[in-house]
């Protein structure tokens, strides 16, 4: 797996990841009807760092060199400005077809590594939607905790009204 | 005191609020340097309602009626989009020259009505100082919990880094 800044070439891919993610309507705040345009003026936002997961899918490119395809993609940023910008926030899609290959923890070991090397002295998630169990599990495996919960923040599509948690992580230490 | 919908006309003044709130450094997240372009483009974002708390002087204007003054402002806006959208949020400033009046409160008691008018489900603060108790114990008066504790995500002017406070309040009953 290769994660890399996001090139303009992506956008057609990440788009695709991005509707993909918010097709059921359970694990992301926007709307499955997001345009595309709305979409990728969020993903790729001024002051906003976009980042794309890369597998290599075992086929040799007719130009040469091993062809690779995108299947996740991150958004690095800080939180909040001017005396709360040492804290950074991200946001992770990985496509349906390429979950459980592990491409969603090495993005967020990624995000963590690039917040530290920006400088920023925290990471936050602002609402992790408290019925993606995995997310919640993968986000404390990584050191998060969950520092907030936002009583019934988050419609969701076939569960009505459920919580989002606020996660935080220092990232002074390796605890 | 008079609560209404913030005019063109009123930015200079709100900006002289804006200014004062952020110099000391320990109460709002904006940078005491941020320019007013910056600062007026977050107050005046498109999607955001802003209003104006005006006191009377008690003189008369040279061309008739009650002169008044903006001595408050704030603003309410969805917190999240798409499927996070029937959470409100607020932000509020009080010239500090008038403190202690009651307009800070005055504003609030607004602002939850303005939002259930609208049909928001209950209202969020991102980011309350935990060192501003006047600010914390006033929104617990109005009904808000602490659901949040983010450490040390405010860089305090004098204090350092000091943890800031997510706050929330339904808006479905009177409680």
């Amino acid at each position: 797996m290769n994660i890399r800044p996001a090139l303009d070439s992506d956008r057609d891919v990440v788009w695709k990841i991005f509707q993909a993610t918010i097709a059921p309507g359970d694990a992301f705040v926007y709307d499955p009807n997001t345009p595309r345009e709305e979409a990728m003026a969020y993903w790729f936002a001024k002051g906003t760092r976009t980042y794309v997961a890369e597998l290599a899918t075992g086929r040799v490119r007719p130009t040469g060199g091993q062809e690779s395809k995108v299947v996740g993609s991150y958004i690095l940023r800080q939180n909040r400005p001017g005396l709360g910008d040492h804290v950074s926030n991200a946001g992770f899609m990985v496509d349906p077809a390429a979950r459980g290959l592990g491409i969603g923890r090495a993005m967020g070991e990624h995000a963590l590594a690039e917040a530290r090397r920006l400088g920023y002295r925290a990471m936050q998630f602002n609402f992790v939607i408290s019925t993606n169990e995995s997310a919640v599990h993968l986000w404390q495996r990584l050191g998060f905790k969950i520092v907030g919960t936002l009583p019934g923040a988050f419609r969701h599509a076939r569960k009505g009204l459920v919580d989002a948690y606020v996660m935080f992580r220092s990232l002074e230490n390796e605890a």
